[in-house]
C-alpha cells in the first residue's frame, strides 16, 4: 500500500520559547486533503553515565507538564539542529552533573511521539567517568543521585519509572551488559 | 532541593485537532516566574500482540512529522482522558489489526516528552490471538505484518526501530520472557 502523504501548504500557528507549532495541508494516500498539525524540534541528546563502580549519575528535575518530580537520565536539547548529538551529549552531561566520560557508546536514537512531534534524541552510554563542577543556568533546578544500574533495571520492569529516553536507555545497557 | 513550580496563570494558545497548546505562568522554587509552554494529551495506549510462534502484529504507518514510514506496535489515543486503558488496548487493537486476544499483561507506561506534552502511554502485552476483520477509518492508512519478537530485539538494539513505545515495549517484553 502506499502510505507516504504530499505536503501542499504550511501554516504558522505558533513560535514560542520551546514549542514551534504548525498546521500543513497535505494530500493523503487516497488523494484527499488532510491537515497535520505538529510541533518542529531541533533534536536533543541523552546519557546514561556508568561508574566503574555500577552506579548510574541520575536527575531528578521538575516536569511541569505532568506536575511532579521525574527520575531521569541526563538529557538536553541540541542547540542547532546540525549540531553533532556526540557534542551535546557530552555539554549537557558536564552542565547539569558536573561529569567527564572518557569512553562514550552510541545506543540508537528514539522518536519520542510521531504523531505530534518530529523530536529524535540520540542516546549514549557513557564511561571511564570524572566528576567534577556542575554549572547549571540559575532558573535551572536538577538534583543529582548515584542509583545502581541494577536497581534501575528493577525500577523500569516495574513502572516506576516512566520517562521514555530513561526506560529504553537504561534497558539497552541492561542486555549490553548482559545484566538478566 | 525544593523543585516544585506552581501554576499562576494559564494562556490558551492554540486547541486543534491533535494539538491542545497551553502557555503557563509559574513560580519557580526560587520566587522567579517563569513561563511554560506544553501540549495536553488525554493518553494513549500501545499493545504487543504475540502470536503462540512468536510472532509479533507490527504496523507501518506514514508519520507525517517524520516525514518517513514507521514500523510501530499498534496503538491509539484514549476516547477520554478517564477511559480505562485496558478497553482503549483492546479496541486499538481490533481496529487496526482486526486482532482479539483471550490474555493481556501490562508493561507499565511510558512518559513520551515531558518536558513538552503530558502525553502517557499505557502498554500491554496480549496472548492468546486470534485474528479477525480490521476497520480503519477511510483516512487512515495502516500496513500490518506480522514479525518474529526475536528479529524485533536485534533491530530495537541495532536501532533500526526508533519509535519510542515500540523499543520500550519490546525491550520488557524481551526481558518477561527471558529473550536474551
Amino acid at each position: 500500500m502506499e502510505l507516504y502523504e504530499k505536503q501542499l501548504e504550511r501554516e504558522e500557528i505558533y513560535n514560542g520559547v520551546v514549542l514551534h507549532v504548525v498546521r500543513d495541508k497535505v494530500a493523503l494516500p487516497n488523494g484527499r486533503v488532510a491537515y497535520r498539525e505538529m510541533c518542529l524540534h531541533k533534536g536533543a541528546v541523552a546519557v546514561v553515565p556508568l561508574t566503574a563502580d555500577g552506579n548510574v549519575i541520575m536527575e531528578r528535575q521538575f516536569r511541569y507538564a505532568h506536575n511532579r518530580v521525574f527520575l531521569e537520565i541526563p538529557a538536553g536539547k541540541l542547540d542547532r539542529q546540525d549540531e553533532n548529538p556526540l557534542d551535546a551529549a557530552k555539554r549537557e552531561l558536564k552542565e547539569e552533573t558536573g561529569a567527564v566520560a572518557k569512553k562514550y557508546t552510541p545506543l540508537g536514537a528514539l522518536d519520542t511521539t510521531p504523531a505530534l512531534v518530529n523530536e529524535k534524541i540520540y542516546m549514549y552510554l557513557a564511561e571511564d567517568i570524572e566528576i567534577g563542577e556542575r554549572k547549571l543556568d540559575p532558573d535551572e533546578f536538577i538534583d543529582v543521585e548515584l542509583i545502581p544500574l541494577s536497581e534501575l533495571i528493577d525500577m523500569v520492569m516495574k513502572g516506576e519509572i516512566q520517562d521514555a529516553k530513561t526506560q529504553i536507555a537504561i534497558l539497552k545497557v541492561a542486555r549490553l551488559k548482559k545484566m538478566i
